[in-house]
């Protein structure tokens, strides 16, 4: 390891990146593709794994530096995507190699009675990440967009209001020094059919089936709509979402980790100084060599 | 993996367990003694690996059988140590190799001015895991009988006091399900220095040494009574003391990572029945396999 600002050597750009122009629709986007990244699956562990050591680096530097600091700089990566898409395995493999000291996941299901009680975002903002830290969301405040739009409970102008105060949200957390990173996790529908019949063939895999996952697979289209407009909608320069190609679980491995490390370089956070006399202290701890 | 139910091969039991009725002191135990591990250092790197899918099955089985459920179990690792110890490599090693969904850390420092205005186990209970999670506390309410006591901010009254409200809130915390393993990191006066020393000699090392841990360092015979009484005054039959020799790094990870292993293994976690037909679901799924 060279130093923080060193790049990994990726093929870049990985995913898709997508503009803050850009109409859809995100079927567009290939599932099986591998953008920037021309190995195969054999390589692609080989990856996830040389990378952990520099995502390791960046991490502890990140919490060293501004972890408790005014001002101080932090991570937010929201991760979307159909059920089966490969959150879970995201969370265990990517963001699961990081120290957890350093990393604070929230994963929003259903909204409670309470929460729906408030403005979509009173739920979320809690969880933005302290300085220092890298936060992780395991769907998000987006579902109010997606499945909202989806099943009807909003309207076209209650939408329109939702992604600008996205967009103003996320605008804020920039502001005060966090880098938001947006993946969508994009698979095929066939890819899904073959996760949720695997789900139902194996017995260690029943709880994480919910029969109502099939009445949502037959929204697919609607679903994959809600997408396009979201992504289009909240795109920004501040905040921009990366479209991940993940029938190839593996990839979207290598891809978001890809993401987190760039976000990290972006920050370049460097070891503090110290804030005392080294030589100093090291006198006193040598006076305190043995035991009074 | 034969089954949640199948123990692990360890040479048990591992750290020194602290009966009820012990009065120490805590200095009666060996800081560089392996219990229940004949190896040595790459034996025990060795077995850190091999454990891990082990822990890893039985984390998910208790996800999968108790997460949400009313009256479900979990798992509430304590970790207290002086300086050094070796608290955060055990958050890296042992914890970080869990699937981060199902644990949750709480890393407790100095109390903030809100804080200090309440009850000392005000700030705690929010912290007990939720049923299905492993929650791990990096220090703890322990620290309000062991600084406290060292630096006579609490007298011997209200140290009783304390003991006696500890015992009551972990036998309510195991009452409800939870397994509670408390674990003292226990190194020696002299590891203490050369770990100190090491964080002083290197320049990523300077943000975690800060000139007061020489002032508690110090203070070492007073920790080492105030860790001896409340180790005999708050070992429970519900909720036991185990002192993890700690100078060998690696098998502190070892032993910490077993006595989760073992904590679960009382849990015995199985994989739910399906709460669903599964032939029905399968055949809605088939049903879908086309995209209408």
């Amino acid at each position: 390891m060279s130093g923080s600002s060193a790049p990994s050597v990726p093929d870049h750009p990985v995913g898709f990146a997508v503009e803050p122009a850009w109409q859809g629709p995100v079927t567009q986007f290939d599932t099986r593709a591998t953008p920037g990244f021309s190995g195969g699956k054999a390589e692609g562990a080989e990856r996830l794994v040389a990378i952990d050591a520099e995502l390791e680096d960046l991490q502890e530097r990140l919490f060293a530096a501004h972890h408790g600091a005014e001002g101080g700089r932090s991570v937010l990566l929201v991760v979307q995507g159909m059920d089966t898409s490969g959150k879970g395995g995201i969370m265990r493999h990517v963001v699961g190699a990081v120290d957890p000291q350093g990393v604070d996941i929230t994963a929003f299901k259903a909204p409670t009675a309470t929460e729906k009680r408030h403005d979509f975002l009173w739920r979320i903002e809690p969880h933005a990440p302290a300085p220092g830290m890298i936060g992780v969301f395991d769907r998000s405040h987006y579902e109010d967009v997606l499945i909202h739009r989806v099943h009807g409970w909003a309207d076209d102008a209650e939408l329109a209001r939702r992604y600008d105060a996205i967009n103003e949200f996320e605008q804020r957390l920039v502001d005060a020094g966090t880098e938001v990173v947006k993946v969508m996790l994009h698979i095929s529908y066939e890819e899904q059919g073959e996760r949720l019949a695997e789900r139902l063939e194996r017995p260690d895999k029943h709880w994480k089936f919910n029969p109502g996952d099939i009445d949502e697979r037959v929204l697919w289209p609607a679903y994959m709509d809600a997408y396009s407009r979201a992504l289009g909608a909240t795109s920004t320069e501040a905040a921009p979402w990366h479209v991940v190609p993940a029938d190839r679980k593996w990839y979207a491995r290598i891809a978001v980790q890809q993401l987190l490390v760039d976000a990290l370089h972006r920050i370049d956070p460097q070891w503090p100084e110290a804030d005392f006399d080294v030589a100093e202290q090291v006198a006193r701890l040598e006076a305190t060599r043995v035991l009074a």
